[in-house]
């Protein structure tokens, strides 16, 4: 819905490429306007968050993923964005999880089924400015304007889904906020990170700098032995640890609801999974000589 | 979404106006081509469904909303459909009130709310060949080929309200099927519009070819006595009894999942309220003599 209620046939949108979901918004985007790819890491299967970047002359916005679900990547802090432009995130897999400053954002929109609530909702914040630069003569249901001028109420709400949200948002509050919860996340992803550099078995995909708090994605080395450890933790109780189908190996994701008792298990387990394997080929070892 | 994937700028679709939801269906349409009126009963505050009917030679489709909530009104049967167009029904307030024969439809579309489950939700039936005849280069989300090729999965779907679905169904199907369903509500509906007809008070606003078996829409005749009818059945617990804003008066809507011991306590506490009436007038008019 971006593009098409603010991108000009003559106007050139700008995109950092960081994974899938930032592929699949250029697609969309190009049917509307020009796009200029300000940066992509898709040349090391986006195992990091490019900081060489090049925008545009006068872009009409700027466009990022926040997290990057598949590859497990993050970004730290926002991009730049260049004066006159506005910048639009797509905080699906990361909203809630920290403390950001919306008054450096344009538009922010995340589906609600990570960290929010159930799927089916999404949440949508946008400057008020900008709800009235939209392109009019749009479908009634796609344009912003519609949606903000009866406040949410133009079509039956999925309520459920927004009073799970409510819900949710008791829930971080009694966290301590989005600081409380961001300490928890920062906590359950080191104590995973810290292992997993010290381990001699599993290694981090991710880049050091681009790791993400929300999915946390390793290998061995070795893809037999990859999926001999999913089972092995799968017996345990550690399920979905299977990485996506397009990169394989392992991906721990630990959003918000996810409790760092979880986190304490998955090290124990990938610790007792590596000891065994050590004396396996000690063993091994010692048998063949 | 009806028009931007199927209605070409030298196109025409017939659209069938029967109330607000038409009205707004028409409107959207005019977007993308030319809309043709078939008919129109707003001339008398929509309490009827036209039978004179004017098509145009060649129209892409023809689009009728079969319910419409606020006035009270149904389609009792599908309108007819010239050859070379398709068949398009916004069945949100009764789909799975009554068997309907699908093969006569081009697209069924309704949202979830009346009769399926929670709002958030919308069913889509659509023909295979005209899933292949929509537009091409709409954002991926707005077509229904996207859709149809995911198999429903091409964004994370609101999986609550899909499984409270599943349990409607369930549901729908102990009660005998949609045959099942059908004879109750007609049983249901027939009740309340037997005693409107007999009754000296109250009188139904649809013209009796053209009542919905879902929202049975009612007056007194005077405003007043509308509004002391609203409060004295919803101090008996038979609560949003009140009219739509737009017309006033009262409405029972009596969806699949309303029972019909709801229907009976409300011509129970109806009758009583008439009574109550009818000795007060008599008693003024005695004091009067």
């Amino acid at each position: 819905m971006i593009p098409q209620n603010f991108l000009a046939d003559n106007q050139t949108a700008d995109y950092l490429v960081t994974g899938s979901w930032s592929k699949k918004a250029v697609k969309e985007a190009k049917l509307f306007g020009n796009v200029n790819i300000v940066c992509s890491s898709e040349d090391t299967t986006f195992n990091y968050i490019p900081t060489e970047r090049t925008y545009s002359d006068n872009p009409r916005y700027v466009h990022f993923t926040s997290n990057n679900t598949i590859y497990g990547t993050q970004f730290s802090t926002e991009p730049e964005c260049p004066e006159g432009a506005f910048l639009v995130c797509d905080a699906s897999s990361d909203i809630f999880s920290r403390p950001i400053d919306v008054t450096k954002y344009g538009i922010i929109y995340a589906g609600a089924q990570k960290n929010l609530g159930p799927s089916g909702v999404t949440l949508v914040i946008i400057r008020d400015d900008l709800v009235q630069q939209g392109k009019e003569g749009l479908p009634s249901m796609q344009m912003y304007r519609t949606h903000a001028d009866a406040k949410s109420l133009y079509n039956t709400p999925p309520a459920f889904g927004i009073y799970m949200m409510k819900l949710v948002f008791q829930w971080i509050l009694d966290q301590g906020g989005l600081e409380g919860v961001e300490a928890t996340n920062q906590r359950k992803a080191g104590k995973l990170y810290d292992y997993l550099e010290q381990s001699d078995m599993f290694s981090a995909t991710a880049e050091s700098e681009s790791r993400s708090l929300m999915n946390v994605t390793f290998v061995t080395g070795d893809e037999t032995l990859d999926k001999e450890f999913i089972t092995y933790a799968k017996e345990r109780d550690l399920d979905a640890l299977k990485g996506h189908r397009s990169i394989g190996g392992m991906r721990a994701s630990i959003y918000n609801a996810f409790p760092e008792a979880g986190v304490d298990r998955l090290i124990e387990v990938m610790q007792e999974f590596e000891t065994l394997h050590a004396s396996t080929a000690t063993s091994d070892s010692a048998g063949q000589s």
